[in-house]
């Protein structure tokens, strides 16, 4: 068995192999799970700075060549007109029926190279247009650290750190030996790290600065040692945040990290890549997880819209993947992304489950109980699913549980929906226990949630009765 | 600052010292996290057959030449006359106070050699012994592996596997291929492991039989692998146990890995050591994590009477360090070793207090809540201490938390006391977030707590009215 094609047919159908797959949990890998505690990581990055290691979770793929730039525009959804030497962007491919495939952030190095930096399905899709097509590029495709290295060396092409917080800008003038230009949002520049230069993304979390920087993966030791000490000199607690609490970040800025590739069905070009994509791919080997099963794996998919990333679409670009399907979504009741607030006393008793006899509710693990790599939870008004719960996790700057999906046009900010927590079966995923399904009651919130609680109804829950 | 006595110095006091400890979280290294979920990892060495890889976690120490077993019977407490080549024995060095060191296994691969596998504290103590004495012995020590290896290549002398679990002898006699021979509790003997050989241990954890393999670490993967294949040969559901479950096992089988070394105290050959001791080595760089906070150091020392190792005791040996102390203590009111059984409504009180604003209770993570290289805890009947809690987790095989440590002689099993869970200020440790300090109820049960709450009381809490 050699391509997700025939992977998909020896199981009957992709929700099937999917939601029985084997791959376990979707590891942050090589970082270590905590290096203070994850609480107090969490905490960092509201109250003082923190250091994110990006260095081995991502795959990244170089893009260069004359046609690099027409190639890129045809594949993603992206304007880019506007994308000059010192910008990043947000980039996101669809498939020709407009279902979101995954994203990356992408850099443009020189006007001919550019690099991707995100999860598989984007780095495989643009290989794909690439292997297909007659553009002029050559591509790099550097993947992921191995999620269990076992003691094994791990290499990559490039060290990759993020400096957030509100004491980050102050190490950054530490580490520059002098002022930072004021990198507009999402625009590159270069930084002096001691006597190296790096390039360094604006960034940011929550509303609090920050920037991402990069480099060769020779120079990862000096970089992160010369950033840590210029913390220490300048009396700024720089805390570095494990994987337990680093994907949890995102719960608070709102970005959903995982949506399921939307590359399961289509004819065409869909079916040739299905034919050329490994079995061994992240798209064959990935997971789904969650209250979720639908016989359709077209309802798992979201699109451009449903994710907020509608104003990114270059539609004065003639021509690119999916801009007829996307033409006809544009104006579709679509649904829109949001943050689920858990309640607090049915997480309690989701808990409390795991300390009595018999078969308990789905583990909920501190502080990222996601058991696959994409989820899919229902999120119900009373019989009805209005919606589906994307990534999950713990925040302790909250003290609440939050996730993030999306919801039918029709919910509104502040509704009381029912999130069904738990599988309805045991399935072949060696990342979840046995376990009852239950329901947790979620109030709808905005995203990004950390403004919009602090501002509306953070306490809601705990100071109203229901 | 090159030694534990001026790094002492430097903190005014030990106990200052090692509770302020920046040195985080214990750390079971290298070993991947989950290799399915830590919950199915629990459960399947109660119920099929789990692989421990304890290849990293433990320091290894090769004492050889002419003196070797004359050397380690005057530095252990342990009887040497039955130790033939086919025998392991768990090996305790004491102070010349009597207090407990450390223990680790103890193999003996040739007549003039020997292996000791565990914590660095014997490890240390028995390479101090050996440099201020004059024995005929060389000495070859291979510390446990990096804590946080990020990315770069971990090598060890050894790999060292465990095999367990009611289906471990199936596997057995399918990697031996053929039976294999009949080897009693704490012997060793050779097997097949394919085409390899390999020494073992015949190891017990709850009743279940098993078996402690080990070799060059050359051979890790082949040996890895080979046993995996066995599994999944004969049909058996063989559970690798990542670094979340594996501390945990030692809760159900009632081993305290962790007893502060009674090193801190003591005139002479303690101060000599204390000397020698680097300023790095775990006795002055570890920590003491836990709400019983005494002026002096020695109150946190054990002795062997209070852990159960008083039946190892070769009183028939002229002379070994500590024979006049344990002989007075021998019919002292020592303190006896239990497991606490915590109140399940208590726990889930502190779990709440993490679903609210302000200052919650001292987080309890799981499994493995512990945060310091040892803990110690107050046990309080009323107002009066009676006992130490020194390690403690979640047993999802019981479904309830527990921890092990010693109760006065006249607390019986059963008894209902109070454990002080938090520490009563806020200490230089890295691994706790700011808490307030509460009470968790606690009944006292024997070691191991398995067989005897499958007997007696192990629904209890819940069963029974408070």
């Amino acid at each position: 068995m050699t391509s997700l094609s025939a992977k998909i047919e020896s199981h009957g159908n992709a929700v099937d192999m999917l939601r029985n797959s084997q791959i376990g949990m979707y590891v942050y890998p090589v970082v270590a799970p905590e290096y203070t505690n994850w609480r107090n990581e969490q905490a960092a990055w509201r109250k003082s700075a923190v250091l994110f290691d990006q260095t081995h979770h991502m795959d990244e793929l170089i893009v260069e060549g004359p046609d690099a730039e027409a190639f890129l525009a045809y594949v993603g959804i992206n304007a880019f007109g506007n994308f000059d030497l010192n910008r990043a962007k947000h980039f996101v491919p669809v498939t020709p029926a407009g279902h979101v495939i995954g994203d990356m952030i992408i850099f443009r190095e020189r006007m001919d190279k550019f690099i991707l930096v995100g999860r598989a399905p984007t780095a495989n899709w643009v290989k794909f247009q690439a292997a297909i097509g007659t553009w002029k590029v050559r591509l790099f495709h550097d993947p992921r650290s191995n999620s269990r290295p076992d003691g094994e060396r791990v290499l990559r092409t490039h060290h990759r750190f993020q400096i957030q917080g509100p004491d980050a800008p102050a190490i950054f003038e530490k580490i520059n030996g002098g002022p930072v230009a004021d990198i507009p949002f999402f625009h590159v520049d270069w930084i002096n790290v001691g006597s190296k230069k790096v390039q360094a993304l604006r960034h940011g979390m929550a509303g609090a600065p920050g920037l991402e920087i990069w480099g060769p993966y020779d120079d990862k030791h000096y970089i992160q040692s010369t950033i840590q000490q210029a913390a220490r000199d300048i009396g700024v607690d720089l805390v570095q945040v494990g994987s337990r609490a680093y994907s949890t970040n995102t719960l608070e800025s709102g970005w959903i990290p995982s949506p399921l590739p939307g590359i399961y069905t289509g004819d065409g070009m869909m079916q040739e890549y299905r034919d050329w994509l490994g079995a061994d791919s992240y798209e064959a080997a990935g997971s789904i997880g969650g209250s979720f099963v639908s016989k359709e794996i077209s309802d798992y998919y979201v699109n451009p819209f449903e994710l907020g990333y509608g104003f990114y679409i270059g539609w004065k670009k003639e021509n690119f993947i999916g801009k007829d399907a996307l033409l006809k979504l544009k104006d579709a009741p679509n649904r829109q992304k949001v943050t689920f607030e858990w309640n607090r006393e049915d997480v309690l008793k989701v808990i409390a489950s795991g300390l009595e006899q018999g078969t308990p509710f789905k583990w909920i693990d501190f502080p990222q109980p996601n058991y696959a790599s994409s989820s899919a939870d229902m999120v119900m008004q009373g019989d009805k699913m209005v919606g589906m719960s994307m990534f999950n996790g713990y925040s302790y700057n909250e003290r609440c549980f939050l996730s993030l999906g999306v919801v039918a046009a029709d919910v509104n900010i502040g509704d009381v929906l029912t999130l069904k927590w738990g599988e309805p079966e045991t399935t072949g995923k060696t990342s979840t226990e046995p376990h009852q399904q239950t329901e947790i009651r979620v109030r709808v919130s905005a995203t990004p949630y950390a403004k919009d609680a602090r501002e509306n109804y953070a306490d809601s829950w705990r100071t109203k009765a229901d």
